[in-house]
């Protein structure tokens, strides 16, 4: 792999440039970002080699698209039509029906793969990115079958050589699993922190009694609204329905506590501890 | 301070016993706990010194209350009631109300200090003290007028030289604001739990697909459902009507999402973003 573009060099597909770069010394990273000042400041970061355009891509090896995934789906067709037939093109939204739709019946959607790296932080732009991003972590590839078998090849040994593990889904189910473990959070975090940033006008408030508890469960409101939106427009429907199942149990809890069946609340928190379990897997 | 009184040998009294014996090495640490195997194992980590009694304080310097919420407004009249007049005995739960009220005509009230540090974590028992636990977290202290100075010295010095800085409210406005910044934080979290675990029933999904974001909004969830939920009891009626306005907040959310109207959803967003400046404060 000689050729690599970067398309969007935040946080994932700077962390990406990274690896790439080390694995392969003499590959030229080129980046391609609409903001001006993020793909300078990639560049002073040694994260990419050269700036490049959009158009510039018909010589790549590898291509990484990470973007906002309302743009990914406009912008992923074109850049299909300007590409070789050995180029590999890799997108890593947390979105993957609509991607794989607006592709399927594209002459080149056998060299498109559709993948999900579980690996953001609340962070983002270049200066976010990093090396051990990705160690340990899950990348989630979906309709595999689509894609040229020596394409897989190429980016599973990436993956791997990052340090993912990887799994496979179909679109649907990857939208649908993804809306409760990750996008639910995000809109907790969200609405918890608008909450109490309205109630404590007075943040001294906040700043002084607020433990790393609360710390750990806003951390997701510093997210990039750039970036979710489209998440959120993109999987309403299903992330509709995890705020259903989530708003219905915050009633049923509060319902509980006000008719003092604390024995059933006690319950509730004993079931749910079982989270511990699960969450030994994660980490 | 010679002879410490340690009431429930967990994560915040076996803290406190392992920074006061660093201070005082000369100091007797007595731990005292219902559960024996707890007690047991706060001895053989060399948390405490002895095992003793609740009956045994009346030769006490200090005494540190830090059992579950409802149990210490049980507790703390009789400990008034057996204590010489030189003790200072202090509580650290998490409501502060109605422990002020317990005490409120007892004469033994000003050898008591209310505290509440803000430092706990989502683990419990001896097993989870360690010695940093307080260093550079906030120390609520309410009605400190009703405490003797000379003990309110001894409790300040004690809380500085461990790592805390101290702030002062009355318990109304504690129990009110916690409700916000810890108490919603706890039931927001168990509520995510539960709605994922009830969702995707193959664990295995929820391990492959969940990351660190999950993670950090969920930790909370670990909590000890017997410390949690007496508290939620105790401060009932601000839980409930914090819940309410995080409800609230989840419907509106919602409600933009079911209009299509993600210029609003950005905007919420961008809006919460401003938590970013307000927990470099916590940290």
């Amino acid at each position: 792999m000689k050729n690599i573009y970067i398309i969007g060099v935040g946080l994932i597909g700077g962390s990406f440039a990274l690896n790439i770069k080390k694995l392969n010394p003499d590959a030229v990273i080129y980046g391609i970002d609409n903001k001006a000042e993020h793909l300078q400041e990639a560049l002073s970061l040694n994260i990419i080699d050269k700036k490049a355009e959009i158009e510039d891509v018909e010589n790549a090896d590898l291509i990484v698209l990470a973007i906002p995934v309302d743009t990914s789906v406009i912008e992923l067709p074109k850049i299909l039509d300007n590409i070789s037939d050995d180029t590999l093109v890799i997108d890593v939204g947390s979105t993957k029906l609509d991607i794989c739709k607006a592709v399927a019946n594209h002459p080149k959607r056998r060299n498109f793969l559709a993948t999900h790296p579980i690996s953001g932080t609340e962070f983002s732009g270049p200066k976010a990115a990093f090396l051990e991003l990705f160690q340990n972590k899950t990348n989630i590839i979906c309709e595999v079958e689509q894609t040229a078998f020596k394409l897989q090849q190429k980016a599973i040994e990436l993956f791997v050589n990052i340090g993912m593990r990887i799994r496979y889904m179909n679109p649907e189910a990857h939208d649908k699993h993804i809306a409760y473990v990750s996008h639910l959070s995000h809109i907790s975090s969200f609405m918890l922190g608008k909450t109490v940033i309205n109630k404590e006008k007075n943040e001294r408030d906040i700043f002084d009694m607020a433990g790393s508890g609360f710390e750990s469960t806003v951390r997701l409101a510093k997210s990039s609204p750039e970036m979710w939106t489209p998440i959120f427009k993109q999987n309403k429907d299903n992330i509709i329905e995890t705020l259903e199942d989530y708003i219905n149990n915050l009633n049923q809890f509060k319902n509980l506590m006000e008719n003092d069946d604390f024995d059933a609340v006690f319950k509730e928190m004993k079931d749910t501890n079982h989270i511990k379990q699960i969450l030994k897997g994660i980490q």
